[in-house]
C-alpha cells in the first residue's frame, strides 16, 4: 500500500478499535457523531492524503483532507488525526518508507507562512472544539479563520510556529514541535504487540491515555478531570472488562480524550509503514 | 464526493451494516475473516475505483481493484461487490451523476474480449468462492485464472458474454445481465428509508435476502439451504431482535450470504449517487 492508502487505513483502524473510552469506536456510537461520519471522514480525506504524498505543501493537503472529511453530517471528525497525518505521510513519500523522527521533523520545521494560512482556512470548513489562544496573541485565534491570516503575515509566523505557540496546551502540537515522540513510541507498541491490529491499537490507546492527560479532556473540562481520566485509563491496563466499564462512563459523561485517539491513528500509520500486517 | 469516493465508502457502509445475517458486519467478525479486512480491502480498492471513473476498460479496473483489496490477511473480502460496483462506478462517472439502468447496460454491453481476460487475471489475486464452469465449457472455468483466456479469445467471448453464461446462478451475473434490477430496486428503498444509513442498509438487505436466494448459499451449501435462510430472513424482517438471531445463527453454522452483500453495498452505492448522505 501506498502511505496515502496506509493513512486512509489507519483513520479507518483507529475508528474500528474497541474499546477506546471516550471515543466513538466498533461498538460505541456518540450523541450526533457515529461509526458512519468517521468512514466517511476517512474516505472523503483520500484526496488530501494522496496530495501530501505527492509533494504537495503540508497545509495546502491538510486543508484538502479536512475540506474531505468535513462532507459528512457528524462535524469534526478528523481534524486533530490529519494535522498529526499530514506531515507524515510527506515525510514517508520523500524518504520511501524511511519514515524516522528526524525526516518528519525536517518537514514540519519546513512549514511556511502559507502553511500556517491553509491551517487557518481549514477551520472554516469544520467546528473544531479548541482552547483561547495565547493572552498576548488573541489574533491568532484559529476560530477567526482566515480573518487571522494578515496577523499571521505580518509576524511571519510558519505553520511550526503557531504549532509551538499551542505546544503547552495541544498534545497535536505538541507531536510537532517535539519529533512525534509518543506517535513513534506507541507505534513501537503496535509493532511489538500481538493479535489483530485493532486489539493493539486499543491497547496503544489505553497506555498513551493512562500515561499523559489527554489536552482535549483539559481544554473541555478541566486539568483535574483529565488527569482523573488518565488515572482511571491506568487502572483498566490489561483488565478488558475495566476498561469496557470505563468506556461506557466516559461515552456516557461525554469526556472525549480525542487528541489521545488522534495519536492512536498517527502511531497506526507508523506501524503500517513500518511493516504491520492487516 | 466522486463516484469512486462513494464507492469506497459504500464498500466501509456495507460492511458496517448490522445485523447483516451472515456475513461481517460492525458487530460480528467470521472465523479469520475480521472487519479490519474489509476496512483493508475497501481502502485497497480505491485505485482502481478511480481508474473505473477515469474512463478505464471495465476489466482492467476492475482487477486493480481486485488486487488492491487483496493486500490484507483476510482473503476475499470484497470481490464480488467490486463486479457490481465497477460498472456502476463507470456509468455515474460517463453520465456525470445521471446514473440509470440504462446507462450502466450500456457499460456492461460494451465490454470486450480484453475486460473478460483481465476479469479472469482478477481471479489470480485472491481465492474467490465460485460454482463449476457450464457443463459445456469446462476450458471456462473462472478458477483457471490467465490459462483461460486462449479459450475466451478463441471463442471471442466479452466480459457480457462471461457473465450471461453464469447468470443462471450467480446473483452478480445476473444484476449485470439485467439492468442491475435488484441494486436499483435496493438502492431506492434505502433513499425512501429513514434514519441512519447503515440501519437502512441492514433493512435492504435483508429484504434483499427474503426475496431471492442467495446464490453463494446455494453454490456452497445447496439450493434447499438458500431456501431456508430466505424464508428465516422473511421471518426475521421488521424484528430487529429476530435479525439479530439470525445473524448468530448463520455465523455460527458458517452460513455467509455473500451476493446479497455485494448488491447491498452496490445498492449503497447508487443511493449515495442519488443524494443520500451519511
Amino acid at each position: 500500500m501506498t502511505p496515502a492508502e496506509h493513512a486512509e487505513l489507519a483513520l479507518l483502524l483507529e475508528v474500528a478499535s474497541t474499546p477506546k473510552p471516550g471515543n466513538v469506536d466498533r461498538r460505541r456510537d456518540l450523541e450526533n457523531l457515529r461509526f458512519e461520519h468517521f468512514l466517511a471522514g476517512a474516505v472523503g480525506s483520500g484526496e488530501g492524503l494522496r496530495m501530501a504524498a505527492d509533494g504537495a505543501p503540508v497545509g495546502e493537503a491538510f486543508e484538502r483532507a479536512v475540506e474531505g472529511m468535513s462532507r459528512q453530517g457528524g462535524g469534526n471528525t478528523q481534524f486533530g488525526c490529519l494535522l498529526v497525518l499530514v506531515p507524515l505521510v510527506k515525510a514517508a513519500a520523500e524518504n520511501d518508507g524511511e519514515l524516522t523522527p528526524a525526516a518528519v521533523t525536517r518537514v514540519v520545521e519546513s512549514t511556511t507562512v502559507a502553511d500556517a494560512a491553509d491551517f487557518y482556512h481549514a477551520f472554516e470548513h469544520v467546528d473544531v472544539a479548541v482552547d483561547d489562544p495565547p493572552a498576548d496573541a488573541p489574533e491568532l485565534d484559529v476560530r477567526r479563520g482566515s480573518e487571522a491570516v494578515p496577523a499571521l503575515e505580518s509576524r511571519g509566523l510558519t505553520l511550526y510556529d503557531v504549532m509551538e505557540l499551542s505546544a503547552d496546551r495541544d498534545g497535536n502540537a505538541r507531536e510537532w514541535t517535539g519529533g512525534f515522540r509518543r506517535t513513534f513510541a506507541a507505534a513501537d507498541a503496535i509493532c511489538d504487540d500481538d493479535g489483530p491490529v485493532p486489539d493493539r491499537a486499543a491497547r496503544a490507546f489505553l497506555d498513551l491515555l493512562a500515561d499523559e492527560p489527554d489536552t482535549l479532556v483539559t481544554t473541555q473540562h478541566g486539568g483535574d478531570v483529565a488527569a482523573a481520566v488518565s488515572k482511571w485509563a491506568d487502572d483498566a491496563r490489561g483488565d478488558e472488562a475495566a476498561a469496557e466499564r470505563l468506556a461506557e462512563a466516559l461515552v456516557a459523561e461525554g469526556v472525549n480524550p480525542g487528541t489521545t485517539a488522534d495519536i492512536t491513528a498517527a502511531a497506526l500509520f507508523v506501524a503500517l509503514e513500518r511493516g504491520v500486517r492487516v
